[in-house]
């Protein structure tokens, strides 16, 4: 079972699928500028998610597929809305949406890619009580995403944000996402009560590892080739774990180092450096990639009662891939 | 009948239904910017005909709430994400959400707002083939107003747009979504093919007719107290249906007028006046004035079809008053 093949191979399927919901139409702006980001790539793992989801119960992995598509557009609907709201410029390499066809057309892009979302979720070939939950734990999704999208921006005004507001944080604006791909599929499977929760608390704890991941992947980097998303996160005061680890753990002058630079915007790259070593010193960036090992492990348990498969297999390699990749 | 104090009894039901969609969460700001612009007023209009539309068709006007609320939620959704393209910084005497809570907040406030309105739908206690019409009807409605804002953006830097063009637009931008109002109404109501159909054609009239009525009031008012909106209209280039009946009629000295001065942003006080003033000498004021008439009668045909009631009864009082308001 390799995972790159088992991944490309669903992807294929699943690009060819979702484009369904993202053909022309008038105005052509608009329509592209919706199709800018699909069609820009993306590692697709909340479909594989959901398809894997569905076989690890014995279901037919072709049935999901819109709901998957549902997922994939939310998701790339709250990208394009978050890059405006973060002034982002570069997405998957690319110009960002409203950089490339302007705010306006970008704010309705987004919204037009919420629309086709519901329409994918329409059409999941299911019976009306099972289409209301999905329906119901959709709807919740995105409002989680919105929730957790405004909670990370206070936070960077914040002077500090404990671990447990963090991991609500996350859990809204990254977890919510997984956790529906897993469950979703697990429901359109036809998986029984303890499956689904099974691969609920899988599919949260996989985006909680996922998340946390990210956020030590910014700061292990090798300092030589600091990037500028590194002094930015830091000049911005933007709380990742290992962040709010440091300001917790901070005492004397290294708590003055936090106070001086951490959320200053006109940092020099030189008080940068400090707070990026800093952050090593006081065990943070350990301490992340540890608690992303931890959220691993709760995944991993969580599914232990699958009946073994080849989609049970994938389940654990995507465990594996989420902590062992670097980019 | 009295179309005043039917509204507002039907105003008072709504709103005090459409508030279990707009309660407080948190974070805090982003609740209460979602519950800006639902607490700031409005007419109702749209709710309100929902109702009365399957109270016309025999039906209990309790059942449609849901399906209303979905309505009005996407409504005002739309209105906060538009405000932010436009620029806005006044809606119903208030600040509009972006101005007050600042331009991130108006985004997901705005995306919360779309959510909740698919939550309203998925409320509408009704079998899952009339569920997937009125979702299917929701969605294209979303995507009609999307694709209409796009336009008339467009359509600004734009010299000419032709009257079909501008038809085209309203269809989508405004008529949409009376459209639904009344189909919706009709549907849950439990009304036959026949009168749905009616029903349908009279919301997009009236839809029609309503917008229309609007540019025609924005530049029928007084001139010597002309407005700042009609000011920018003018030097925005704003495609009314009273500025493509002018730009497609004007010659000679009328042409350079318009070309010179329609659509140029630093347009003096007295320029603009002169736009103004030969908006009615092109008789474009009241062709729009005419038009708008012409879709009611339209809108009154269409609903010839249903017995008499009292809900028939306010539907034509409705007619009448679109073109009758003076704000």
């Amino acid at each position: 079972m390799d995972l790159k093949n088992e991944l490309a191979r669903r992807t294929t399927m699943f690009n060819t699928f979702w484009q369904q919901y993202l053909s022309v139409g008038k105005p052509k702006t608009l329509y592209e500028a919706a199709r800018h980001l699909p069609f820009a790539g993306g590692k697709r793992i909340r479909p594989f998610l959901t398809m894997v989801s569905c076989e690890s119960v014995s279901g037919d992995s072709l049935k999901v597929l819109p709901f998957a598509a549902g997922l994939e557009l939310m998701h790339n609907f709250t990208l394009v809305h978050d890059d405006i709201m973060d002034h982002s410029l570069l997405r998957r390499n690319l110009p960002t949406v409203h950089e490339k066809y302007g705010e306006p057309a970008a704010i309705l892009s987004g919204d037009l890619l919420f629309a086709k979302s519901f329409e994918a979720v329409l059409d999941a070939a299911v019976d009306f009580e099972t289409y209301k939950t999905l329906e119901k734990g959709f709807i919740d999704c995105v409002i989680a995403i919105c929730e957790g999208q405004q909670q990370d921006m206070e936070f960077e005004s914040r002077k500090t944000v404990s671990e447990h507001m963090y991991l609500d944080m996350i859990s809204k604006k990254t977890g919510a996402l997984f956790e529906l791909s897993a469950k979703g599929g697990a429901i359109i499977g036809g998986g029984n009560e303890a499956e689904i929760v099974g691969l609920t608390t899988y599919g949260l704890a996989l985006g909680l590892a996922f998340q946390i991941w990210d956020d030590y992947l910014d700061m292990s980097s090798d300092a030589t080739t600091l990037g500028k998303d590194i002094g930015n996160d830091i000049r911005n005061g933007k709380k990742t774990l290992i962040a709010v680890h440091s300001l917790s753990h901070a005492t004397g002058t290294h708590k003055k180092l936090l106070d001086d630079i951490f959320g200053n915007r006109s940092a020099s790259e030189e008080d940068v450096k400090k707070i990026y070593d800093l952050f090593r010193e006081l065990g943070s960036v350990e301490y992340a990639r540890q608690r992303a090992v931890q959220y691993t492990k709760e995944a991993k348990n969580a599914i232990d009662l699958l009946k073994p498969s080849d989609a049970k297999d994938l389940l654990h390699l995507l465990i594996e891939y989420t902590i062992q990749r670097e980019k």
